[in-house]
């Protein structure tokens, strides 16, 4: 029964609420996409499901060896694909170069043997914190539609990428060339809220059966909707990347004067990976901070992500506490 | 990077978080499995993640011919198991049936060339509104159980039910012989809430892996859980049923003077299919009041769902509007 | 290395060679299509290889309940298309009608929360052994094709169809709608060859590929191709089922004399289920005949089958011997 | 109708015919394995058949970057498993290290947001023509079941391997820690016969169902038993691997001579990729030989395949042209 006053049978209202069609109503403009950009609103798994529509089950999709569909989903993109697989592509400091791109496309073979053209996804932010210019991106995407593949971009820390490199939404995914956009705001503020941003509006046409089919599809949708209705709202969402971003930087900046502190990769955004001497972790820690040790061949890092709600005054009592226990050495 | 005082990068909690935590903790006395019990709490998907680990990819699920996963979920099923059939069993008032389960049994060959056993999935309280008694429920799981099948209980309106039969959680579930629960709790008041529980802990083994795989593993689970954590509560679970039951009962005590006012099924708990003559309802829709109206070969009748925030004074309105209505016939 | 008189490594045929490019140039003009059709040619899991090309994931494919899709591959349809719903239609003497076809269509909800349109499969001749005359495969084909809906024809007894309804091959598939037909022959004289010719040429894109990956497409792929090479020379595969279709009708007209001998449906090509009284079984089984006893709410039958080596004068000794045992009754 | 004489309903064979039970009972002697082998006859898709019991959807199976799962099978591996990834092993000379394993196992991440261990696979004889020796199987397997992997053997050269090695097949299978072999036997004078050989009894359980609902359960098996009967009877399999390693070998001890032929891989078997100059290649095309030209950075090579019944007249007359041409530079 649903009274005059409420709708009391909540579980009803699937996407058509006030707060969904506002955030498709806010983020158009955003990406400058004059009613052509097609919005489907959902929570996770946006990058598996973006795929899911973008290659056949008996398809390729190069990306990133260390890409978080590659490596963080269980296999995500194997099931919402029915089976389509990953082809690395080689990269320098975290991200695809055109080159590894040429490299894995001619490696393929092109029979009825191999797994046929699906997409390429690009992730920006990349997983090492670095960032992909504009160039590059559309120098791979050009490529990847002279090839039959759609482009895709995992925008988990799409607000970093975009308050980074200074440009708008729509010079980075669109005007670059992507047709499919993992437009995150999860790691930057909101709870289990992304979107997914189809400016090639062909792919988005069965988008909503994967998405229901998946478990996907919210009942009481507004939930997640009113968070992206509040992101978008006066630059939130940019500004909230550009104070994250800023205090990576305060980080960088407060760190190099400390023997043996070295970032594996060049501080684009707000996500690094650090090499500390020994002492200087094992007192850190001893001083209440806490982080990921990781360790490969050049011997142990750690991997540091500075937030929207980073307090300046945390990052400056991690250099000091850094430095302190490093001098110590 | 983690300071002392806050986990700036929260996505990377994935239920170790206290709330969730303390759902487990909850959950287990309330099933009055000391330790027995494992807790897997998600948001959605729910039926069909625990299918999944129930049934092998060519395995047979007999279910109602009118249940969620059979006719609400876009095929989910069928994607989340890998390709498992659903097999109906008739029905007497929306509720299966011993001797259906027994005809669709015999009815399926039992050769390599037929879908293996898998699952029984139940739904209580069904989607007619009506319940399932325990006997019954053993009875089906027992056969089940001896024919090499699991039992799969669609709990969304399970609060519903166990305060419409007023037993124990334990009585409606595994001391019925159910092996894993979905215990739905949005739609009575939660958002995107739900658990699944296993009483076979053999089930539970995978489990993980395939919520992480279908993107139903969520960072900042918290906000999830927090929820259930509020919900299992002081019995606040079963006060949001017991009183979306007994605005159903109001209702249904006050329309049968209304000619032409007939309940399709018996009212059992807070969902109803009601008849009513053709100017009642759109003399409802003109006081305001909303509501699905469906039709079958035995005429017109509309969809009603009290709820745990239904207002008596809503019900009254609408009893009153349809009597005025229907009388003017 | 491939030395000039032989192809030594035989293995890299898949297709190209001569005998499958002369199976291609008699199946188009034997269908009447001319370059219209497209063949692909397999040997098994035609049917579910065939509807994986017709129907999203998340897509229904309607089907007689007794169809072989649906009871009798173990659950590869839902295998090769990825999770797709078979939904059933109501039939008579093994026949789906038009007006089931309305009914399940019309009970089939329409919003992103149920399965979306797909294919409607039809079985000539039917598991039941009747025929489809070509107005009903039209009238069905029609209302798909009204409905977005695909038409597949299971043929795996497409011969002894096209043989007793003395019509043309093109007559009975796409002169009456049918989109994608398997053509069977394994059934009618040869090995694991069968033929997927489509009509709907978009519908073929992707099958190579579907194909493949499934594992059937065969290296070595003359050896099937030699048999339908054969099969379909000098109208081999009819007057096949012409012989398996006459010695049924000879066996149904020295039947009808034998106290208690009944057949379930019409004789109209080689399959029959025969109702024969207990005493006659057993005398038939003492005498040396081998069939499947059955049985369901009517009493015992058998399945029996003619096919295109049946000798006569076996066809003889069994009714005689049926005869003999039933009369001692 | 099954009449005393004949079974005129072939079809409803499926592998309980005399023959498939025949090369059962041959399997199993020759890979010593007293009872304790299981063997599931059947033609095509052996590899990712087998490699569907032996992993879950969510999980890893590690190969050679260029094996036929991960290359040459349009993406069969994840449409069978549903989803499970093929993750790289680092090689020398086309054979998997024991270190290249290591490091591949150590890279992946071992919690719920990675795919989770499946199994191994070893390519004997591998797609370079090598040979694995007995040893090495013998160090990955173990280091696989250590880490919970079952371990799977391609074996669609496993004849030319065993006649190379001059070991038993029971060596280079059961007896090195293989669990499941794909027994070849099509690229050795069969046609679509291979056999599932399972030495962990307990992943052959759910194979037959696998196999069916993949559309691989034959009727009238009997015709891929037939040849593998043959083909196990007096060492057939054998004397045919012998002569095809015979004839590379013939090749391989003529070429050397040659200016410019160098074989990219050590000749263990009967597959060779040669280089020759440009005018020695034009000239035995001009010559009337046929064979596959390909290029990678080191320049172009051809791939040469020797088998059972190549002429050794042939072998030579290749070496006279290719001498003769290559001379002529």
């Amino acid at each position: 029964m649903s009274l005059p006053r409420q709708n009391t049978d909540a579980n009803e209202t699937h996407g058509g609420d006030p707060q969904t069609v506002r955030v498709a109503d806010k983020i158009r403009p955003l990406l400058a996409t004059a009613g052509g950009a097609l919005l489907e609103s959902l929570k996770n798994a946006s990058n598996s499901l973006a795929i899911s529509v973008m290659t056949p089950p008996y398809g390729a999709v190069f990306c990133h060896p260390e890409s978080h569909i590659e490596v963080d989903e269980c296999g995500a993109p194997g099931f919402f694909t029915g089976g389509a697989k990953l082809i690395h592509m080689d990269d320098e400091n975290g991200l695809c170069t055109p080159a590894g791109f040429d490299a894995a496309w001619n490696h393929l073979g092109k029979s009825v043997h191999q797994v046929q053209p699906g997409a390429v996804s690009l992730t920006q932010t990349s997983e090492a914190g670095t960032l992909y210019n504009l160039e590059t991106i559309r120098t791979i995407a050009d490529a990847a539609h002279d090839r039959g593949l759609h482009v895709h971009m995992d925008g988990a820390r799409f607000a970093n990428a975009t308050a980074a490199l200074d440009c708008t939404a729509a010079d980075m995914s669109w005007k670059a060339g992507v047709d499919v956009l993992s437009f995150g705001a999860s790691k930057n503020g909101c709870f289990a809220a992304e979107a997914v941003v189809f400016f090639n509006r062909d792919l988005a046409k069965t988008f909503e059966f994967h998405r229901k089919r998946g478990g996907h599809l919210f009942s009481k949708m507004r939930f997640i909707s009113a968070q992206l209705d509040a992101y978008l709202d006066n630059d939130l969402w940019l500004d909230n990347a550009r104070h994250a971003n800023a205090m990576a930087k305060r980080l960088a900046d407060g760190l190099p004067g400390i023997p043996g502190a070295t970032f594996r990769f060049p501080v684009d955004t707000n996500l690094m990976f650090l090499e500390l001497p020994e002492q200087a972790l094992d007192g850190l820690e001893a001083d209440g901070f806490q982080f990921y040790r990781m360790a490969d061949s050049k011997g142990p890092f750690i991997r540091l992500v500075t937030a929207f709600n980073t307090d300046p005054t945390d990052v400056d009592a991690f250099i000091a506490s850094a430095s302190r226990h490093a001098g110590a050495a």
